[in-house]
């Protein structure tokens, strides 16, 4: 093995060209979903597109996936069918193929359990680790949409208006091609998915690199629609943006000269709104700077049901 | 993909001399073990077993394995160092890294899912669908012990005497050296690892490979132990036997020709009583003979908890 436990995925050597990626997610009823809030073909999405965004943050091609479900008894007829299509869906647009699993009761909740296969392209992955200091820090698209969607569901703002978010939230879309493309630049120097908000997951990077992080928040990608919803809604934005969630986006590192270069990659590879955002330093954990002055977060300003759980994750 | 869903394992061709294996087993608290009746140390080892016995039912090496918990808060404190411990002892037994997983919390039962991966060595493994009129049908081992020493502990047969069908039933040996042994012999046309019960997984054999099989019940290794439980408890061992399940010996099938050749590979690579069992025909289900008569297992004449769930099982 060359990375182990603690980054997006474990990473096998095959060969000089060809690294395995291996990456398991566990999704349990009442933790991470309410099976009578969840559109099951939604759930049946995103139990994959979270895996798959574990590969794209190591600049992997997906390959295959293995699931294991445990049924309670009480499950509603349809709903492992409707999820199933829902998995099958994405499945196909991402081109990969369900080759195994495990089918059991359960005494009471409903458990799923999914295991996703990759390559590294011509033995290629972006780890968590390679930060160095005087890196810029980019990003894919905009932060804060999933945390956005939540929020108008769990405070009934129904309009439709914000359905963008909510389907951000739902509907997350793992950047497998920005990724692989990245994985490509020689000068990128570690990536990871933002699942946790960026304040948590570029603490990774910096943590496991042994670096610090200066971010500006004003750069970071916020979507109108996002900062329409904080002003409707009295509150300040930022929490959303950096502590959020689940938005999916790739964060990475690249050396400066390299940056354009990287912005462009990412952009043709479909990431909608690649951005610098920071710059990685030699010292300290992740500051955040707004229009000058030190930023900080709220502690324990924004917690919510269903973050998927991935605070409590270890590994991959 | 060469195998899919169905077989013991997924098989990954990466290249003609290498092939990823992939199986997955999820056990469910309350399903496939009680937690009070169980030591966490004994359960760590044979969630990792049943897995291995996948990987050696194709002949093939394992490698590595991921494991996602899903933690209830009533967990005893020390249950999950001592199921680690147990899982880590066998682990290193087998040569087979940690290299990932998923931990998350549970509203109340306790879930462990496993992922193991391995290889084909050179290449090579031992499907369910390749058996032909006129093969040998072996077994590695004694059938019936794990079933003999749950009946034990069910029905409080506390004699130390019986300690090893408990043994057998706590902490089987997984036969991968026996399975990649029999992996090089090519006359060796089908493999199966027997969770089930030989009626059962032989069953899965014959469906696959559309043939039937006839199996001569005498020639089955039964320990005398195993024997003596059965007179002294007024019950016939051959339900134990047959159907009784969780031994995890192999059985597999070879061309007439090479079936001394085959059993001393299996010998060599320790397996404790290789065995010509019965034959294989052109039609019809399993079939089984004791002393020239037809012998018919009792229908639903043995069933007992902790099945492990195998036979909910769909897929690897």
């Amino acid at each position: 093995m060359e990375v182990g436990i603690g980054d997006d995925c474990a990473v096998i050597r095959l060969s000089d060209d060809l690294k395995l990626l291996v990456t398991t997610d566990l999704l349990v009823e009442n933790v991470h979903f309410l099976r009578n809030a969840t559109y099951p073909e939604m759930l049946g999405r995103k139990s994959l597109a979270v895996n798959l965004s574990d590969i794209a943050a190591m600049g992997g091609t997906p390959h295959s996936f293995y699931i294991s479900v445990a049924i309670p008894e009480n499950l509603e007829e349809d709903f492992l069918d409707r999820f199933r299509d829902g998995m099958a869906e994405i499945a196909s647009e991402y081109e990969v193929d369900l080759l195994g699993g495990d089918t059991t009761a359960s005494p009471e909740h409903l458990f799923i359990n999914i295991t996703l296969l990759g390559w590294a392209q011509k033995g290629k992955y972006l780890p968590r680790n390679g930060a160095k200091p005087g890196d810029i820090i980019q990003v894919s698209g905009p932060l804060g949409n999933s945390a956005g969607g939540l929020y108008t569901r769990l405070n009934q703002i129904n309009s439709t208006v914000y359905e963008p978010l909510r389907n951000a939230h739902d509907n997350p879309a793992p950047r497998i091609e920005a990724g692989k493309a990245l994985a490509e630049i020689n000068a990128v120097s570690s990536m990871i998915d933002i699942s946790d908000g960026i304040a948590q997951d570029l603490g990774h990077i910096c943590s496991e690199s042994r670096v610090g992080a200066v971010v500006n928040i004003e750069r970071i990608p916020v979507d109108d629609l996002l900062s329409r919803l904080a002003v409707e809604s009295n509150i300040s934005v930022y929490p959303w943006v950096l502590a959020g969630g689940e938005d999916y986006e790739l964060c990475w590192t690249v050396h400066p000269d390299s940056s354009d270069e990287a912005l462009d990659a990412a952009a043709r590879a479909g990431a909608p709104s690649p951005r610098s955002i920071g710059r990685i330093v030699e010292h300290g954990e992740v500051q955040f700077c707004l229009n000058g002055r030190r930023y900080d977060l709220p502690q324990k300003g924004w917690d919510h049901f269903r973050r998927t759980g991935r605070n409590d994750r270890e590994g991959n």
